[in-house]
């Protein structure tokens, strides 16, 4: 049988049990040209909260009543005549927070498991590697000497922006939530200085460890923290709008950067980034990052939990910061 | 003797007339190498609220005790072996709030007022024309067939923002504030359409008026326009933050603009500017607009206003919108 995670409700402010429900169906047969894989892993981010409500966005929101999105990997067990894909090749795509699915193909693309465990491709060689590569590197136009800034600096997203920064000759100043976080940071990415903001005051945090202020602020929390690094530009700063964790859940309207006027007093610029804009380039970019993580540059941890009937739990990690590393449910049972 | 306005006291809020005071002294003598300068006409600007403050700016604040400062623009009258000026050259620079300056020519430059009456320098070939020229071309990153908005668009700066982007083959909508300035916009500057938002609810008014979107907005007032303008972008938007005039007069924080991650929906920028980074080129742009003004494609108004002992009024309409076109004092006692 396929256990499915079927949106049924749009949630106002956090989700609710009643959000989703754990269904049962039969395992789909693939179609003339398609075929069946089996997920293996599932991927949870934060930007699947903004897919729920019901607003134009860069995405179409998911329906209700449909398997909730999320990105995948899993491998194919059927074929039904694919022109490409057969029995045993490992596929990465939005299969969704489901145990089978079947696909013609497109939006997916096959990767070597032999060369990496799966639930790499589906972390720093998947989305959130992409989104850093390509939102530092193309967005935040990084240069060598750069003191670069990062929010959500343990996950998934920003512990590889902070860890490209570092490879390219920066200063590095990771934003993250606790101690254990921030030591992972400094100990063991080799970031210059981590803020704990639980425990830290943001401003003076900032300037005690950006004293000479900052060029590249790559945002991935919004709030507050995004105001305290406005404070904090150099001239001709970039700071690359990536997501607003802290604002997902808002019940009322999302905090604008009271801050935002030192765009104009230091000629700095903010600017969105969607990753699926770069998809032409993955393949290259896959490349250079599989490169630093054989070298031992880049690291890659991920929190992988287990079944999905804890999808509603394992969900919440994203929000509540307990979980290290990118967020993965595994749905194979073994 | 010679009038000056000095400033007194930081204001909260907008000003009151404990803010600056006027006072008389003696007309100075310049100094080996100096030339004093009579001021025929001193130029209001939304900038200059920003300057009372005593924040990090891009400009340091004006003094306690200081004579106010402005732009201006006069006539030599006495020169102690300045090396280029002489007497009757006329001369525009930062000569503050006062009938009568020395300098030493640093900062100063030379205009030909045979050729254009004296305002025109301090307007649309000025500094307001400087920004727009700049902001909306080289930050604004202006193509033929954008869809350009502006705030403030019968303003010294949006009204040549407007017209330079129809110069360049552009849809062009204003936003105003009254019929009077909206029919000026549309019927003699050639805007496509105006905006009034004093009468119409601004969402409403702007999904009317530019149904598919926005490709650059011009934003000189912040507040709930730029929100309204953010909900609009086309992909790949360009936002250019050149003043927030609704927000100078604060006593509370200013407010962010809560549409901000339409910026990451659509892949767009919100990008500051100064105009003094442009000092390089502000000739070649002023050969360009002088032009346009001479082949009667760039109309540019002056509202003039007589009499230093009148500047504390006149300020206010800079603000309460009193005014149509360039906000000017003229200085001189004829």
């Amino acid at each position: 049988m396929n256990k499915q995670i079927i949106f049924k409700k749009r949630p106002i402010g956090f989700p609710d049990e009643s959000t989703w429900s754990l269904e049962t169906t039969s395992i789909p047969e693939p179609k003339e040209g398609e075929v069946l894989i089996q997920h293996h892993y599932i991927s949870l981010d934060p930007a699947m909260r903004g897919w729920m409500n019901d607003n134009k966005s860069y995405i179409a929101p998911v329906g209700i009543g449909d398997v909730m999105r999320a990105g995948s990997i899993g491998k194919v067990i059927k074929s039904n005549n694919h022109p490409s894909y057969k029995v045993g090749d490992c596929l990465t795509g939005w299969g969704g927070v489901q145990q089978y699915v079947t696909t013609d193909g497109k939006g997916w693309h096959k990767v070597d498991d032999t060369i990496a465990p799966m639930p790499l491709f589906i972390s720093t060689l998947g989305m959130p590697g992409m989104t850093a590569y390509f939102g530092i590197l193309e967005v935040g136009k990084l240069k060598e000497g750069d003191i670069v800034l990062v929010s959500g600096a343990a996950g998934a997203v920003g512990s590889v922006v902070g860890q490209i920064a570092k490879i390219k000759g920066c200063r590095v100043v990771g934003i993250a939530g606790g101690k254990e976080k921030c030591d992972y940071l400094v100990n063991e990415l080799g970031f210059d200085a981590a803020i704990d903001y639980k425990s830290e005051e943001i401003y003076s945090a900032l300037k005690k460890n950006c004293p000479e202020g900052v060029d590249v602020y790559f945002d991935n929390v919004g709030g507050e923290i995004l105001d305290a690094a406005l404070s904090k530009l150099r001239m001709h700063a970039r700071i690359v709008i990536c997501g607003a964790i802290s604002q997902y859940n808002n019940k009322v309207r999302i905090k604008g950067p009271s801050n935002y006027l030192n765009l104009l007093v230091k000629r700095a610029s903010m600017q969105g980034m969607v990753v699926m804009d770069y998809a032409k380039d993955y393949g290259k970019a896959a490349m250079e990052m599989g490169g630093w993580i054989v070298e031992g540059k880049l690291k890659s941890r991920e929190a992988i939990f287990d079944g999905i009937e804890n999808f509603y739990d394992t969900f919440g990690r994203l929000f509540s910061g307990e979980k290290k590393g990118k967020l993965i449910l595994k749905v194979i049972e073994e």
